[in-house]
């Protein structure tokens, strides 16, 4: 197996035993008994239980960040944006769902330099949502507080997914992502004049329309 | 002290510990410190670590969802009673951060009967808020689908807050409750004839209707 590849068959099996036992209680003879690698042969990746949380956070983020502005690049409807930042987002996430409950359960676990780069990421990452929000917003005169507090209320949405999320009632990354647009641009309320929204019909409409 | 009063002392300063250290790394006697008690004093009103947990738990939700079934009496108003929902969660939680940080990060920690208590209790809060959303999502024929994933994404919205909220830049409950019912009805996109929305002012506008 090529190192890179290593690395990532790694990180998702700590990232398993981190949020099935908490980072406190794991230990890293736990991810050599899961991985089938020696201590050794770990610690060849990463030199210490501390470094290894910061590499899954690092690599979470990074990875959906950096789709996510790749994607930008290319497309230039407001709601499309919105759509992708979404839809990029529960892609990764649902199906990387350890991944997602230690960057959220261990969020202030790290510290000094691991702490401040994993920061700078999510940092980049609010900042490049702020700017899908905001584009929408624009073309009604918002103050800048609506950018941050919306924001701040779709990452609550998408990111609270570890808490409930059940495939069966919920459906896939593409279908959840068109309810919380839906929800998100139009609220619960359907407007004067757009037909009524009934889940994913509603979406599926929207998405026809980008 | 009366004896419930200084449960809800002890309650207090554990939840402040167990969100700052984590559950893992606190131990009673960090309690003990913290609010001046003795060993001995402390299990007069648990017998674990684990119990303590449970406490808190058990206690955050109940009081939320008691008084929110207590005004929900009152209220007959689809809107007006959800904007209590959101009120009355953030009106908690903001005042009781520690305790809403011991409620996400620790809500698988407890096991068998500790567990089972809060499921129940968490339960039924989900319950009462779906109930809340189905009452405006019925005068729109939805499916049964939309009410759990917008009550869901509503409980995204109002419990992810413990991750950034800044009363300097957020205000208080009742602002950001205005904004959260706001976006949550009407969403980002003012209906056709409906005023453009400018943060606050909005959020005003529509309490004052209700």
């Amino acid at each position: 197996m090529p190192s890179d590849q290593k690395l990532e068959y790694i990180l998702k099996h700590a990232a398993a035993i981190f949020a099935e036992k908490g980072y406190d209680r794991a230990s890293v003879r736990d991810i050599s008994r899961a991985t089938g690698m020696s201590l050794a042969g770990l610690y060849y990746y990463f030199r210490s239980k501390e470094e290894l949380l910061y590499l899954i956070q690092k690599h979470a983020f990074s990875t959906v960040v950096e789709a996510l502005e790749k994607e930008l690049q290319t497309l230039h409807d407001p709601v499309e944006r919105l759509y992708f930042l979404i839809y990029n987002h529960l892609r990764y996430f649902l199906q990387n769902m350890d991944q997602l409950k230690v960057c959220a359960l261990e969020v202030d676990t790290l510290n000094g330099y691991f702490y401040e780069k994993v920061a700078e990421v999510r940092k980049r990452y609010f900042e490049v949502a702020q700017g899908v929000v905001q584009s929408i917003l624009l073309l009604h005169q918002p103050s800048e507080r609506d950018a941050r507090l919306a924001t701040l209320q779709l990452f609550g949405s998408i990111n609270w997914v570890y808490m409930w999320y059940n495939p069966k009632k919920d459906g896939g990354a593409r279908e959840m992502s068109q309810s919380i647009v839906h929800l998100f641009l139009y609220g619960l309320i359907p407007a004067a004049g757009e037909p009524s929204r009934a889940g994913q019909r509603a979406g599926r409409r929207y998405i026809a329309k980008t």
